[in-house]
């Protein structure tokens, strides 16, 4: 198949069933976090599933991959990404498999109805505070910064559009861990499973990955720690694992 | 002086300023939890502290030898513990640095009144399933299930008897941790600070530490793992420290 780049673009190879993405140099590609969440979220086998904020695609790929799900769906507000995702899609040959829908997150119950997915996952913006950032339209700050949602927004409609017993895996900073737990409980996502990532063993962590289940009732394991590194550089095996298997 | 023990009591030396405390082997005896939280809290010079649920006075005798707090009181239902309490207080000569005071959390800030503390902290019942324990009145199903005091009354109480901006410290469960997050957003002991107790390096961790301040904003920050044996039967050299400085 002939692939069209634009100026900036580039094909990377996902290590999974020959699958690639593209992306853009200039642009956010993903990075470690999207790989954890796509180890870490449980797909059953014929689950429907909705990533929301889908940036280039990464999550529905990884997970088209990784699990026996029966249909992904990308949401994503940024022409360009829903572009770039949809040809990674074509490129791959997972039209049936993949759609790509663009639009915004704070609508997607009105989109996609209520109750209509299985699993739901996102890895959303960290950080709240955008004062002073120059370029708020600059794809980079609209996927690292609330500037078009808010983690309310995420978890709001996550559980409108999440089936009873339906599974909401996501990604974040343990630094905003009070906010998710609180607002989880509060739009019945109730948090069931945890594990924070460490970058070394005896650092503080840098990321938390947690499931929530709609309508459960409260009682949660947090994992064992997913470490990073084992020295400068090298990671560790299971760091090995979840970007290989 | 004259120590006079109880059939069942012996005298415990706490490895802290020659403290030594007197507890019964067939009650309930305090665990590394109480010695994590000691190590955990954060008692200000001058700081008037309570502690809610107090058993034998384990938190106010190690707080008082290890911090520049200015005055303790224990809080405690049962009056053989309340009994012990006082005797291991006199036993080391501080009754007028600790208080012992016989009375149910849930009328905590009855009691004590509103604002009145500026550090609060709680070894609570970590278990909510009384079902089917025969004996609801042994000090020891009092101490680790959820019969006289909910993890909420701990929290409710708690945050009324905090001045604005007191500290509220506690070790618990992880399994609770959802509720114990959303319940001290609820009640404004927003959570500052957490460490999870990791009984080995690659285990699941079976303690949270957890610190909330009383009418905080939100942001938190995860602490590295606390590792509690390196080997079967040999503590990491943070445990150590814990005990014995």
């Amino acid at each position: 198949m002939t692939i069209d780049l634009l100026p900036g673009e580039r094909v990377d190879d996902l290590q999974r069933k020959g699958y690639r993405i593209i992306q853009n140099s200039q642009g956010f590609c993903f990075g470690m976090d999207a790989v954890l969440l796509s180890g870490f979220a449980r797909i059953e086998r014929g689950a429907d599933c909705l990533d929301l904020g889908c940036g280039n695609g990464i999550l529905p790929l990884l997970l088209e991959a990784k699990t026996d799900g029966r249909h992904f769906t990308g949401l994503e507000i940024q022409p360009y990404s829903v572009d770039l995702a949809r040809r990674s899609v074509a490129l791959n040959h997972l039209e049936d498999r993949i759609d790509i829908v663009e639009g915004d997150i704070k609508d997607a119950s009105g989109i996609f109805g209520a109750s209509s997915f299985d699993a739901v996952t996102a890895n959303p913006p960290y950080m709240t505070d955008s004062h002073g950032i120059r370029n708020q339209d600059d794809a980079k700050t609209i996927a690292r910064h609330e500037v078009l949602c808010s983690l309310e927004d995420v978890l709001r409609e996550s559980a409108k559009v999440l089936k009873p017993g339906g599974r909401f895996f996501m990604v974040h900073r343990p630094f905003r861990l009070a906010e998710i737990i609180s607002l989880m409980v509060r739009y019945r996502l109730e948090p069931k499973r945890m594990r924070l990532v460490y970058p070394y063993a005896d650092r503080e962590p840098n990321m938390v990955l947690i499931e929530g289940i709609s309508g459960a009732r409260p009682r949660m394991t947090v994992e064992r720690p997913l470490v990073v590194y084992k020295a400068p550089g090298e990671y560790t095996d299971e760091i090995y694992e979840i970007y290989g298997n």
